[in-house]
């Protein structure tokens, strides 16, 4: 098979970078002495989250109960829930519990806490709960000194629960580009969570563990005291997000929008594409950032970046491809009808989601379907 | 089952709202005295596009060959193929022919409809093409005036491919919204397709086909002489970006995803739920329009408009839920945890792509799912 035989736009994996990528992460996570558990929402993918665990990975996060279910079908049993739980969702988590899945949920209010404590009791189960902490004000938790906390921690006390560690993301390091903001939100993160684990522990509760982290974060961290673990997702892949963050190269991005040019409009420089936002997905992350790529970077089939050249437009299944600033004249000539070419995505979580499985193209030009799944 | 028996995020499909919008459609193009060709990319569900053609559509629009193949083995066989055809999806339209699918095949280039004929000399068959006219310069297409049209007209004439007729979408409409722009576009369109007819026939080519619409022109032609059949996609569902181009209303939507509260950050005024981007998609199409509605517009479980509260941020698998304008310090006993709400989509089409199956509500109450396909 070659990239030919594919149907495009397929959702390509250069294996070789991927697995670059696995190695960089958990050395780095190693080299600070703390566990690491990637988060597989980014790719949803058996065969990709293997390569993690035989790198080293110990546990995983999931993003829904659906990823838990799939992955503990498949062997994994340390699994971190990382989405604030609802009572409407316990008895799913109570399943894959009894079915031999060492699942860990999240809270970040009293009322949560309690409600998975009456459940529990209710079905004869103790839960272990970790306590979801807001390290940089971007999303959910409760703040390392927040009075509720230690409520949280009572809560969870009563019974039915085990509180089993504090848990935070500091999701507002996809907003910085500079490793010294980068290295300080790492701390920031590092000593939030830690000071919440040992509020917690002062009350009497043990907390053992205390996980962070994010792409950018967990690669910018320059020692990790009192944490356990850290979390990462999208460094398996890396995008353009990443790549104006600062943590990765263009040339690190290992996942790509195999796309077939199928027309053009010459005197606007526009070739049409056949990646649209249906294949590129509508998230356009980089718009704001130092570099806005559009919808995506354009790279010959062999994955080298063709500077300046985005996809500048989309609708449901094509894309717009021309030069940024002055458009080129000889589009049409340079990219024929039938010209394949590849796509660096902007957020490598929101493209993948949009195709049923990946095309992995190993280094010896060998390709290979590693299926992911979609939905709830 | 009830609603509260669904596990959150959900596509909820109204089935009164969608029988009304279908009802609307065909209605709007039986008194314009032309035929029906719904776009089924907008719901890619066999359930849906039979309620479609039950209402009197003749024949149906695809934007993929996989949506073409799915189709036809549900019984369709009337399919429009409405993205340029390139070289390597030839042998996919073919067998699809042979298999007793008639369909249609566009270009809208010299280049392109050499490469057809070329293919369909070589198999012995004869491909019916239409060509692709561009009636607002927002895509892909030739001018009706354009030289290259009789030049197009010629390939066609060289064997393999029959010209079946033209083709255009006024995808620009989607950037108006008014009543008389509406209307002006939706005559430029027709105006634009009919000519580019009218060439062709003058040159000698019979051109018995004359394909036009978009979902805002469609409702908006105020006649349509010289057209044959209309094309619409989202009309079926509308979504917040139909109603700000003023084609319906937010109570006409019949998509919304059902979401569950999953926490607060109550000092700033925010809910989080469970449908996050990944759920919404990150379609942000209402950002450049008269009302802005974040991710989604929030809406009562029974599917009421709660005015002023929007989806005002998304990450993969949350939400963030907030008043526009001043912040809501009363937001977690308005929303406890555990509070179910629809969420209106900016996008339909983009919306249903995130779900394996839409979760039907009739209105005596009672659910039904609905599978839908993605990828190529």
């Amino acid at each position: 098979m070659s990239l030919n035989s594919l149907n495009t736009p397929a959702a390509l994996v250069d294996v070789e970078r991927l697995q670059r990528n696995v190695r960089r992460m958990q050395d780095r996570v190693d080299a600070l002495g703390v566990a690491f558990r990637p988060h597989v929402k980014t790719t949803k993918c058996l065969d990709i989250v293997q390569l993690q665990r035989a790198a080293g990975a110990r546990g995983i996060t999931v993003s829904t109960l659906k990823e838990a279910a799939r992955f503990h079908a498949a062997g994994f049993t340390d699994i971190l829930y990382a989405v604030g739980i609802v009572p409407a969702k316990l008895p799913q988590a109570l399943a894959l519990r009894q079915g031999g899945c060492d699942l860990k949920l999240i809270t970040d209010s009293v009322e949560g806490a309690q409600a998975v404590g009456a459940f529990a009791r209710d079905h004869g189960h103790t839960f272990d709960v970790w306590i979801e902490i807001d390290s940089d004000g971007h999303r959910s938790g409760v703040p390392p000194e927040a009075p509720a906390l230690l409520d949280i921690g009572r809560a969870l006390a009563e019974g039915g629960t085990r509180l089993g560690g504090v848990m935070t993301h500091a999701g507002a390091s996809y907003e910085l580009d500079t490793p010294a903001a980068l290295a300080a939100l790492a701390e920031q993160e590092r000593a939030g969570c830690v000071r919440a684990a040992e509020r917690l522990r002062a009350a009497g509760w043990p907390c053992p563990v205390v996980s962070v982290g994010s792409t950018p974060t967990a690669l910018s961290a320059r020692a990790l005291p009192g944490v356990t673990e850290v979390r990462a997702g999208v460094y398996v892949f890396f995008d353009l997000v990443m790549a104006n963050v600062g943590v990765c190269a263009p040339d690190d991005i290992a996942l790509s929008v195999l796309t077939t040019v199928i027309g053009h409009q010459a005197d606007k420089g526009w070739a049409i594409v056949d990646a649209g936002w249906m294949a590129m997905s509508r998230d356009r992350g980089t718009q704001k950032q130092k570099h806005d790529y559009g919808y995506g970077q354009a790279c010959t089939p062999e994955g080298e970046v063709i500077p300046g050249y985005v996809l500048s437009g989309a609708n449901q299944e094509h894309g717009i491809l021309s030069r940024a600033g002055a458009m080129d004249p000889e589009i049409a000539r340079r990219f024929p009808v039938g010209t394949q070419l590849r796509i660096l995505p902007n957020h490598a979580c929101a493209t993948g989601a949009q195709f049923p499985h990946y095309d992995a193209l190993a280094a010896d030009g060998s390709l290979r379907e590693w299926p992911r799944f979609h939905g709830w």
